[in-house]
C-alpha cells in the first residue's frame, strides 16, 4: 500500500537489525508509528492489543512470533506455539498459520531451527501478498461484471465494506479492499461507503485512511446507516472480510456483518466476503453450531479513543460510569445470506458444493 | 422519573420564576444540569441541539416555545410557528403540537395570547404524561402474554431496545421505556439490552442512565452487536420508540432501526414499536415514498463527546481529518417487519385497517 505515497507493507523483517517491525495500528490515523518486534512477548502483546489485526496479518506476525521465539531459545517452540493460539481464540488462520510453521521445521536440529523459522515466516509473508492480489483479480471480475450491468445508469459504483479488511489487516494489499484496489486500478469508478465500525472504529481508524492514501473515494457512515442506504438505493454491491469460513459457507467476521448482510438480502445487493482459502474451516459446516464468539473487554465500547482538539489522543467514556456491557467480537452471517466467496483461487458459492472442491 | 430518588420530569413550568424547565441531554449522563428557557430562541435552540430530543418531549418543549413568545410580544405568533418548525423537520409530532397551539389560540385578543399559550403548553404536559403512562399499560399487557409463554424456561425477560424512548424523550414516562417501566412494576424480571446508538449515542448516555435510575438492569451494547444476541437467543422482544408512523405502519425511528427489525424477523423475535398516536402520520401510507430522512452534521460521527479520566468533557476525533462523512438521522422500517404499534389507545396491527381504525 502506498501511506504518504511511499510503498509501505504492514509487517516486514529487517535484516540490518534482526527486527520484524509492524505499523502499529492502536495509534492510526491519528500517528504512523513502526514498533519493532524483539521477542515472543511483543509479538503475543502486537497480536492481543490489535496493534496488528485482521487474520491474516495475525497469521503472518504469529509465524515471526515463532522465529523471534527460537532465535532467542530453540527450545521454546512448543511454549510459543501455545502463547500465541491464546492471543486471538476466533482467527482459524493463526491455527493455521502455527501449525505450518510447525510442519515447516519438523525433525529438525535445534540449530538449525531459527534459520528454518525466519524462512518459513518470510515464505509465509511473500505468499500472503500474493493471495491477497490474486483475491483482487478475482473480485475484478465481478465488479467489472456489475459495472459493465449499471454503468450506463450511474456515475459511479458504490461499494459498503465493513471492518478494515485492507492492506493493514494483511501484509499488504488487503481482501475486500484489494477487490477495491484492482476495480480502481483498472478505471472503474468508485466510491466506498466504510461502517465505523464499533467498537474499535477500524472503518473508521483505519479503512477510511487507507482508502483516501490511495486517493479512493469514501464516505465515512456509522454502523447503523447500511441499511437506509440500501434501501435508498445508494449501495450497488457489499465487499467484506471474513475471519474464518466454513465449508458450508457461513461468515464469521467482525461484530455487525450480518446485520448488513441481512439488508443486503433484503434489498437485492450483491454480499460477498472475500478472504484467504486459508481461512475457511473445512472441519465444520454449521456455523452458528461450530464457533465460539470472542467476547472482548467492555472498555472497548464504554469508552473511545481519538483525538483532542489540542490534538493529543485521549480516551474518553460514553456512558454512566459501572455501566454493565457486553462486546462480542464477531457474529456469524448464515451461507444463505452471502452471494459469494471470493479467494485467490477464484469466486465460490457459499455451500459445500461449491467450496469443497477446494479441499 | 426517578433522578437520584427523587421525582423528575423532563420539562417542566416554574411559576415563580415564569420559565421553563429543562434537562440539559447534551450533558448527560456526565452532568446532571437544568436550563431555563425564557425566550423563543432559547426554545429553538434547545430543539435544535438536541438539549431536548424525542418526539413528544420536542413537542412540548416548541408548545413552551410559542408561550415564551407572545409572552414577550403576542404578535409573533407565526414568526415563532415558523421557526419553532424548521428546527426538527423529521419529527411529525412537533408539526402537530403547533398546529393544535395554533387552534388552540384562534382567534383571541392579543392580551388574551400568552395566558392561553402557557394553558395550552401545560395541557399538553399534562396530556402527554397520561398518553405515555397508558402505552406502558397497553405495553405491559403484551409483555405478561410473553412472559406467561416463556418465564418457565427464563430466569429473565430480555428485551432490545434502540435510542432513547425513555422518560427523556417526553415529558415522564417515556413511550418504549414506558412499557418496561410497567413490566417492572408489575413484577415481571427484566433485562435491556441496550443499543449504544450512534452517532450520538443516546443508548449509552441517556438510556442505561435513565434505566439505571429505574434500578432496571441494563447491558450496554454496540449497535452491532443486536444482530448477534438475536440469532443466539439472548433478545425477547425489541421495543423501540417512532418518530414518524405512517397509516400503513412504517416506522420512522432513529437511524439503525430498520436493521434490528431485520434481525428479528429473521429470527421470530416479536418487534414493536411504541408510541403515541399524536406521532402517527394519517396522510401517508409508505414511508420509503413519502418521507424525507434529515441529514445532520458529520461531526456528528467524526467526533465523539464523552468525559475523560480527568473528569473532563471531551471531544475526541475518531477519523482522520477531512474525512467525508454522511450523517442520515433516521431509517424506515417497513410495516412487513414490524410485528405491532403500541399506543395509548391500544396495540394495533401494522397496517392501514387496524391503524385506520384510530382515524
Amino acid at each position: 500500500m502506498k501511506i504518504d505515497g511511499e510503498h509501505l507493507q504492514s509487517i516486514w523483517y529487517e535484516p540490518e537489525t534482526d527486527e520484524v517491525c509492524i505499523i502499529d495500528q492502536t495509534k492510526l490515523p491519528h500517528q504512523i508509528e513502526i514498533l519493532r518486534l524483539q521477542s515472543l512477548d511483543d509479538a503475543c502483546e502486537a497480536i492481543s492489543s490489535m496493534q496488528v489485526r485482521g487474520a491474516p496479518l495475525i497469521g503472518v506476525t504469529a509465524a515471526y512470533g515463532i522465529y523471534l521465539t527460537l532465535r532467542d531459545d530453540p527450545k521454546n517452540l512448543n511454549s510459543a506455539v501455545n502463547a500465541l493460539a491464546n492471543t486471538r481464540p476466533t482467527a482459524v488462520n493463526l491455527q493455521w498459520a502455527l501449525q505450518r510453521t510447525q510442519e515447516y521445521l519438523h525433525g529438525l536440529d535445534f540449530n538449525a531451527l531459527p534459520g528454518k523459522a525466519l524462512e518459513a515466516a518470510q515464505l509465509m509473508e511473500k505468499e500472503d501478498i500474493a493471495v491477497c492480489e490474486a483475491i483482487g483479480e478475482h473480485g475484478l471480475g465481478l465488479l467489472q461484471e456489475l459495472w459493465g450491468d449499471i454503468g450506463e445508469t450511474k456515475d459511479r459504483l458504490n461499494i459498503l465494506t465493513h471492518c478494515n479488511a485492507g492492506a493493514l489487516a494483511t501484509v499488504d494489499w488487503g481482501t475486500a479492499l484489494s477487490v477495491i484496489y484492482k476495480a480502481h486500478e483498472a478505471g472503474i469508478p468508485l466510491h466506498v461507503w466504510v461502517d465505523e465500525t464499533r467498537p474499535r472504529n477500524q472503518g473508521a481508524s483505519l479503512t477510511c485512511w487507507e482508502l483516501s492514501q490511495q486517493r479512493i473515494p469514501n464516505t465515512l457512515i456509522v454502523d447503523n446507516a447500511g441499511g437506509h442506504l440500501m434501501q435508498t438505493d445508494k449501495v450497488d454491491i457489499c465487499v467484506v472480510g471474513s475471519d474464518r469460513t466454513t465449508l458450508g459457507g457461513d461468515v464469521c467476521n467482525k461484530i455487525g456483518t450480518y446485520l448488513k448482510a441481512l439488508a443486503a438480502y433484503h434489498n437485492n445487493i450483491p454480499f460477498y466476503a472475500a478472504l484467504p482459502v486459508s481461512t475457511i474451516d473445512f472441519s465444520i459446516v454449521d456455523g452458528m453450531e461450530s464457533i465460539l464468539i470472542e467476547e472482548r473487554d467492555g472498555k472497548e465500547v464504554s469508552h473511545i479513543s481519538g483525538v483532542t482538539a489540542a490534538g493529543n489522543i485521549e480516551s474518553v467514556r460514553i456512558a454512566p460510569n459501572n455501566t454493565t456491557v457486553s462486546n462480542y467480537g464477531f457474529d456469524i452471517t448464515p451461507a444463505k445470506f452471502v452471494t459469494g466467496i471470493i479467494t485467490e483461487k477464484g469466486v465460490f458459492e457459499a455451500n459445500e458444493g461449491s467450496l469443497s472442491t477446494l479441499l
